[in-house]
């Protein structure tokens, strides 16, 4: 039989009730001949009390045993999904990640997940069972010890269960019912897609869209699983959600397919930088060694050997930036007149794969931005993605130009 | 080097705080130089909250369901209390009972350890690892679902890890001090006994009291393994608590170590029953079937024919005790005039090892009692214990009155 792999986050498995609410959906899709592996979470809030414990008990904690404990959560769901499952005669059993096995690096909190023998499992189906209900974010390292994947790993499970199994679909219930042409909070005429291509999704997930964890569109792309993100709240539907897939599959053509934004940027600014061979990596390694998540970097044109270097990064690194470049001037590393940092600023992208095929889209993008006088600060382009700092101030509104520049209220 | 066994209950890890006091305790045998095992229960009310999940999903569950969510508690007490210690720069790490592994028949929810390989715990202690941490009340089965020992069952965890790694004991940890002659509530002379055989202990844990699980003592009898009964409230000493052990070891020769009592019994009468061969078959058997715990038996002298029939059973399972009765009757299986039951009485116990060697001890408890006014309905007696059934309103004053009798204040 077909296997589907649903996925069912920490709100969509809370209580008892919404429990049984997600497994009538599995029932469905068991009903139609599928074989089902349901992916589950903690119940919402259970992993932050955990996490509590053991920051409480341990500040610098050892991460294998944090995993031990944080793991715990899924269990209970898992457990707690099958014995739903059987009281409406659905044939099921939970599967912890040490059971099936789910293999995983030793690298303890933030596990890859190495290899998901499907032959346990497998086995049961062929006697019978209908649903493996397999705890999500969690696996077991060579060693026998228990590993988690970190945070939004339940969606990273069943994308690779999706692959092991080699699933017709991996469906992410969860409690938005689709990816939207923009934040509908700050557009009301955002409109949700249909489908939308991988490489577009992994951008608007790394720009804070919150709907899947990057990692998951990453792997979810390489082993070419159709991935369907769909609300647990609303009716079901074989035409729910938003399905991400491959590009051949989006039959949409238009250059932009979304707006993103992220309000929380800030913008810093080294002024009069010696010009010479090796100070973009004299700067920004201090940076790395700090943690420091630099996003954009604009270098301008040197004058008399001296030029000014952008980045943006998140507003609450600006003290550490500020603290690992002061130290590396100190020590003799760079050289710079002045430090500036203008926390008041936020980034908005245009995202789209037609941007490949089709020209003037970011001179649209910056008309419409200066048409609403909107001035541009630093602007960084990728293949399929523009991004423009501008001032925090003018964010709903850039957001809601562009929205209506690029028409993305009509379907295509 | 040495190896201990201390094990801690839900009331003695219900908060971190708790857990750092016991970890405390633990790192005191650790600096006298022991290798130590400690086994932990769920933060206190964890197990509870997720029965209660459990019935409430499915209420005739699936007992291996059951068993993987319930056991999560043991598994985050664990983790926590491997944390805590690590903190106090002692080198520990925590075991789940799949990774010892813990092995156990398939008895879900009531499962029998059938082996503790030492050699993986073995060899981290020989690597420097000076506390393993173990879940308790869990194991794995012969088929790799995790069981679980049924309540009370990390006592028994506690002793079958004495007995696995010839521990040179095992510490119980528990919110009392140790056993006392009686309960010190009622008999405000009650006093803690330094020491208590094996036997002693098994009756008086099989006539309620609490402190002890009655399998754990079991297994330590078996396997002669030292167990000591002590609280986690109080100060630490060598000789705190109470030491359960083997005959020889007791020193004390008195023919009484403790009066137990219990209040919820229940007295019933099957009036005028045909005395024949297969009678008592006939009646009892269908109260095992459902699920009366019979305790004392009384057939009277017959009389043409016919005869009374006493026995004694918890009060609350008096509805059922009459219904089996009553469908037996019915059925034409057994044949009786009437059946009475009597639901005040209470069940007082004199309990010592010292009766065998001892005459007269019987005659003396019935004295005392007469002495007080107080009418003895059944009498049961074995080779160490002596249980009468009264009426419930006497029971504190039968209680004050045998201790006194065996001058059980008095240290031998």
């Amino acid at each position: 039989m077909p296997v589907l792999v649903m996925k069912f986050g920490g709100t969509s498995v809370a209580t008892l009730d919404r429990i049984r609410r997600a497994a009538k959906r599995v029932g469905v899709e068991v009903a139609k001949g599928y074989d089902v592996i349901v992916i589950v979470s903690a119940m919402a809030g259970e992993t932050n009390k955990l996490v509590g414990f053991v920051s409480e008990t341990s500040p610098l904690y050892d991460a294998r045993e944090y995993d031990a404990i944080v793991s715990s959560g899924e269990n209970v769901t898992a457990g707690l999904m099958a014995l739903t499952l059987q009281e409406m005669d659905v044939p099921a059993r939970s599967w912890q990640g040490w059971q099936v096995p789910v293999v995983t690096n030793s690298a303890h909190s933030a596990a890859r997940i190495e290899d998901i023998p499907p032959a346990n499992i497998m086995a049961k189906f062929a006697e019978g069972m209908r649903v493996a209900v397999v705890a999500g974010f969690q696996g077991v390292s060579p060693e026998g010890r228990i590993t988690t994947l970190g945070r939004g790993g339940s969606d990273t499970t069943a994308v690779a269960f999706a692959a092991a199994f080699e699933a017709e679909r991996c469906d992410i219930y969860t409690d938005v019912d689709g990816v939207y042409t923009t934040d509908p909070r700050i557009a009301s005429r955002a409109r949700k897609l249909d489908k939308i291509s991988f490489e577009e999704m992994l951008e608007l997930a790394s720009l804070g869209a919150k709907v899947l964890q990057t990692r998951s569109v990453e792997l979810a792309m390489r082993y070419k699983v159709k991935l369907r993100v769909l609300s647990s709240f609303e009716e079901q539907s074989d035409t729910a959600g938003t399905l991400v897939c491959d590009e051949e599959e989006v039959m949409e053509n238009r250059p932009v397919s979304g707006i993103a934004y992220s309000r929380d940027e800030a913008k810093m600014t080294l002024v009069s930088v010696a010009d010479r061979p090796g100070i973009a990596a004299a700067i920004f390694g201090p940076l790395a060694e700090a943690g420091i998540n630099v996003d954009m970097i604009i270098q301008n044109i040197a004058d008399e050997g001296r030029t000014d270097m952008t980045f943006s990064c998140p507003v609450d690194q600006v003290k550490r930036a500020e603290k690992a470049l002061g130290e590396a001037k100190t020590a003799g590393h760079i050289n710079y007149r002045d430090l500036v940092a203008d926390t008041n600023v936020a980034k908005i992208s245009a995202v789209g794969i037609g941007m490949r095929s089709q020209s003037g889209v970011a001179a649209r993008m910056f008309k419409t931005l200066s048409d609403e006088g909107i001035n541009i600060k630093v602007i960084a382009t990728s293949e399929i993605k523009i991004s423009v700092l501008i001032d925090r101030k003018y964010m709903e509104l850039a957001v809601q130009a562009l929205h209506d520049a690029f028409e993305l209220e009509k379907p295509a």
